[in-house]
């Protein structure tokens, strides 16, 4: 994506010239511009398909000799997976089999699947405190039920000491996509609207402020929840929604910029509107971030037409997950590809992807 | 499982009591003892369910409500998950990512199920040299288009260096089940052959040869490879299979204990009836190993009624998979729960269940 010069740069844009890189750093694991280079030049070339080349959150894909024997629809499933590295292990508002559990249902629910079955594969190191498994165990079976779906299948190994790090668990999941039903981020369209669910960065602040030692007058929570029901009550009310993500690792900004990539249009952000928690806010102060690029993982964007914007807006805010929902911009047809928001105090900066890694494994 | 004193105990039974540990060991992710152990224990209290508990290779789900309308047979899935943590990243006859692939693939296939779908999530080591994580990427391309799945959907995290060892990967498959089609391992019953698609032990000693150093006249290579085939044309023989496993962790001992506990019957080996290549057999002895309990990646056990025995075994044999294939004990109503294997010299002796760690991060 080459960039305009007669804006700013945003200041998370990084140095490091996007070539080829003889080793793996931990930017590749970023969600930004990294791992996006990661993707297109290393793995797409040898495994690209129509299904896994469209970048989806999660794969749509078709059982066709089922049903097709009677005319039927044929069965479509979604399907995803997502590894979880996040330190530390507990962390205010959730542990590593919450997110587990929570970051896998929402790429299923932001396609507009209903989420069933989940597997869980642990790599743990040895000399992990049992205890902690048990914690950890603990909450993946309370998060299941919460979000409504059953892990049908399992795996462990153990590496040894120094060759892991407690536990890394990855999670797939298998959820139904309803007939007609057909969400994608290449569907975007000048004056549609741009809605987020909630606050944004909870998720990464909330990490960082235990890595840090940071304290707040309220403990900091990460946002991480299910949000199956709020994507199954936004579908009810609006058909038409175009797209959703949920912007975890590399925050609203990498999830609104692969949007705008795949959609081919521009996407205008007002900072005025970005709902962010006060103690976020300060906290990224204090870090040197921006909310933008802070991870979420109970949060989701939809990309919705006009004239259902509103009926949407109101109907997310009465949802126990969406109750500070907000409008923040719209799609358009100037500057394809890019995110470009009109900050405060007036003025556009380009809101570009994160280059670099900015809060290592955060999820 | 208690154990009879009236007959030797297995030279690999180890001496630890089974009580609940205060940390995790290696031996937790052996797939033997301590693995069965943790997992009911730790794991199934708290997330057990039907399909989960059944402890079969891979969960079968039901979709109901999609073919249900119509009165067809609702479509039947297999879906699986596995972390693979060998190493070394690379060795004789293969590596991660065909490992990845294939072994995700049997546990679908050895279910009766057609492979279709696969996700891959990857978990680097920041530091990782790129060519190796290209090497690892064409392989998994590779390993696909031999298994005639499509790999749909993925992941890649990173971790800080010294926090992972070079590359984990954990693929997750689906596969559909053809309606009528029951494989469980409990189903063995008394009479029933055991039958092995080829020699055994040859990823396990493939892979300690290159750690230790061992040199034979030729490259011994690790026998990984897709069973998707083998399993149709079985099938095809012999709809009445009772069920199939791939003995990988813990080798042809722990495949078998678990069908015995499941089924709760008897297995009787013969020794001599063991097909085992030379230099697997002379590997196993300088290193003190038994082949019975040592990983293969490309083998299964099949469990037939006498009268189908010999037909399968003579399709088998026919398909390039299966040329070693043999018939290695049956399926008794004595000791339920155990394996007593009848050596080359006489006598019996009770295979158990590897209890700790033989060959640690094998796959």
């Amino acid at each position: 994506m080459s960039e305009p010069t007669d804006i700013n740069f945003d200041r998370m844009s990084c140095p490091l010239p996007l070539n080829d890189y003889a080793h793996v750093l931990l930017g590749h694991g970023s969600g930004g511009k990294l791992s996006a280079d990661l993707i297109q030049r290393v793995f797409l070339p040898e495994l690209g398909n129509d299904i896994l080349s469209a970048l989806e959150d999660q794969a749509t894909i078709t059982l066709g000799s089922v049903a097709a024997s009677n005319g039927h629809p044929a069965p479509r499933l979604a399907f995803t997976t997502d590894s979880f590295v996040v330190r530390p292990l507990f962390f205010p508002g959730g542990d590593i089999g919450r997110l587990a559990v929570h970051g896998t249902v929402n790429d299923l629910a932001v396609g507009g699947a209903k989420p069933l079955y989940l597997s869980a594969a642990f790599i743990l190191e040895e000399g992990l405190p049992m205890d902690d498994l048990r914690r950890v165990v603990t909450s993946v079976a309370e998060s299941c039920r919460e979000a409504g779906v059953q892990l049908v299948t399992g795996d462990t190994k153990v590496v040894d000491r120094g060759k892991g790090d407690g536990i890394f668990i990855t999670t797939s999941g298998i959820g139904l996509v309803p007939a007609g039903r057909q969400l994608s981020i290449r569907n975007a369209r000048p004056g549609d609207r741009v809605l987020v669910s909630g606050t944004i960065g909870d998720h990464g602040i909330a990490i960082m402020s235990v890595r840090e030692g940071l304290e707040f007058e309220t403990i900091l929570e990460s946002d991480c929840a299910s949000l199956h029901d709020l994507t199954r009550v936004m579908l009810e009310v609006c058909p038409g929604i175009r797209c959703m993500r949920d912007p975890t690792r590399g925050g609203v900004s990498s999830a609104l910029n692969e949007l705008a990539a795949a959609s081919k249009v521009g996407v205008r952000l007002r900072e005025e509107a970005l709902p962010v928690r006060r103690e976020v806010s300060a906290a990224c102060e204090m870090l040197g971030l921006d909310p933008l690029y802070v991870a979420n993982e109970g949060k989701l964007i939809a990309v919705v037409p006009p004239d259902h914007a509103d009926s949407l807006l109101s109907a997310m805010q009465k949802h126990p997950l969406g109750t500070n929902a907000a409008c923040i911009g719209e799609i358009v047809a100037e500057h394809p590809g890019m995110v470009i928001m009109r900050s405060v105090i007036g003025g556009d900066r380009v809101v570009t992807m994160l280059a670099g890694e900015q809060l290592p494994r955060i999820c």
